[in-house]
């Protein structure tokens, strides 16, 4: 009995220290949160003026007063400035880009933004492989389907396998945006027409989706739409797969040089490293040539066939929007790179 | 052009000056993350010691080798030990749940769980919210197509509005299964069928899309899935509005009773506070048992009928699947409740 009343007590000590540790661990939380807090907004108010003097020089020296040369130096010393704050450490404590509507939407007000930078490279590394899986199943996926066709399927594609097809690349390019979009939030400066880009390619897949994939007899005749979009897929998984060894290779380049902030995306119909433009800027006129040629011949026959469906009209205005877009962003991208040249040169010239 | 000359060198003096303290911002920025990520360690191991030593105690509690009235007593302390941890702020040093393969599908390995409980509360706060406004469009969605299928579309929906409501639908559940794994992620201890729940409406969502929306004639006939889909999705609007209030309540209280964690959810055909208990249960079982309906009936006019698409039957059998479901689910919670209940009364009844 008095054993027992022994372990008793030693229970409710125990008990009771366990109550006692709760309250302190969550006193210590408390305070450790508060005092981070603190030091973070003393860390962002520095963050903040410093950044605000870098804008006050620099539209000091684009006033061009002083010595081209010496004004040429000191452009690149607060550039370089720049990069110290927006690529180590202190990013954290910039202030944050605010994030989209499209987060929101589909995730509420969560914060996406990583405070440390080793964790917003992994996001932006794992962004990468994703790509690279991705953009073989693009290609092999639409593969697929043109192969079964003319093999097993006599020339016309069951409804059940393009559906499916058609359903991946929705969640595709969900994906795809949603990382874009976090991507963003992390400090990322990719071309909003690229996230745009994929909201086009979702509301295309969707609708898609509610389109009849018709059958015998003229099988060939009304499912060529359907033919001349899975070409197309797979010449953009060829772009894309090309498109993303380049790409990482001049962004490491970039990274190397200290001319780039480490979590720039250069995704979509942009150019790759200088020797490889010459192999990738024809395939991606080409491809956006076929683009705008899929998107045409939609309309031809939503407007002279049998096959007037809302969705075809709709699909094809859709795709000569993405072409021209893509077109105009890829000059543009063609432009600024050539005017980078032309100043990098100007300056070794100088030198 | 001495004057020149001198605010040269003072432009040159400031420039210098603000590649110094981009250094230092990086470097405090540096030391700042690493001090929290150590501070953040320790109190990490102490959380997971406490954890372990209430686990203990719990286990020794339950051989009920000491007087029963004192175990009791001891047991409600660890629950408020337990309470005071996973809902203070320590709970940010508790080890994290892994964030489950579907946010990682859609977003990558970013994190998403929020550090401070004042922003998770937030979360939770609009997940309630966002429950609210889609119950709301959940009920008007249906009700809308239904009065205009009779008012003018003389009982025969046309294609693009009922495909429209389906993909609203595919939205609504991805964004729900989102956040109800977000919460989860955050503390939250949401019935994980809930969330299965919301993944079997995705995939109803997008196959529903897939199907093609029949037309005259006899369209009432060929319509009756669709019709009897509405009738269903506008109940289901009821109930989620009544749930919804009934649930916050429930909640509120549970919080001030020091009983739930403020993170808990408790979404899809689960009760609310007692005494409405009683007009809950007969709505949630009402639901379910059309819900079944509905599903045997589309697996009748696809088996019957000339209506044999595959589609049909997907949809009947995941409707009868999610009734069943919904049907234990809420049986399990609702014999929690009474057990629960019955252990409230015999500890008063003692007292």
């Amino acid at each position: 009995m008095e054993r027992v009343e022994e372990s008793a007590n030693k229970v409710e000590e125990e008990v009771g220290k366990v109550v006692e540790q709760a309250r302190e661990l969550h006193e210590s939380g408390t305070s450790l949160i508060s005092r981070i807090s603190n030091e973070e907004q003393s860390l962002r108010q520095k963050a903040n003026s410093l950044e605000s003097s870098i804008r006050r020089l620099r539209s000091l020296l684009s006033q061009k007063l002083l010595d081209p040369k010496l004004s040429e130096k000191l452009e690149e010393d607060l550039q370089r400035a720049r990069c110290i704050m927006t690529d180590g450490n202190a990013a954290a404590f910039l202030p944050a880009k605010a994030q989209g509507r499209f987060l929101r939407m589909f995730l509420g007000p969560i914060n996406v933004r990583a405070s440390r930078k080793d964790v917003q490279l992994k996001v932006k590394e794992e962004y990468n492989s994703y790509k690279d899986r991705t953009a073989f199943l693009f290609l092999l996926f639409p593969l697929t389907l043109l192969i079964l066709r003319s093999w097993i399927w006599e020339g016309c594609l069951p409804a059940f396998p393009v559906q499916l097809y058609q359903a991946w690349l929705l969640f595709l390019y969900t994906g795809l945006a949603l990382r874009e979009n976090i991507l963003g939030a992390n400090g990322s400066d990719i071309r909003s027409w690229w996230i745009y880009h994929h909201y086009c390619a979702m509301v295309m897949a969707l609708v898609s989706l509610t389109m009849e994939i018709k059958g015998q007899p003229n099988c060939a005749q009304k499912q060529r739409g359907v033919e001349l979009f899975l070409q197309w897929a797979m010449m953009q998984g060829v772009a894309m797969l090309l498109q993303n060894r380049y790409q990482r290779q001049r962004l490491y380049t970039r990274i190397a040089l200290g001319k780039a902030n480490r979590m720039d995306v250069v995704w979509g119909e942009t150019a790759g490293v200088d020797g490889q433009l010459w192999v990738l800027c024809p395939v991606l006129f080409l491809m956006q040539g076929f683009e705008a040629y899929v998107g045409l011949l939609l309309l031809k026959t939503a407007f002279v066939g049998v096959d007037s469906e809302w969705q075809v009209i709709f699909c094809g205005v859709l795709f000569v929007l993405m072409a021209v877009g893509n077109f105009i962003n890829t000059v543009q991208t063609l432009m600024t790179k050539s005017r980078f040249k032309a100043k990098m040169k100007r300056t070794k010239s100088k030198q």
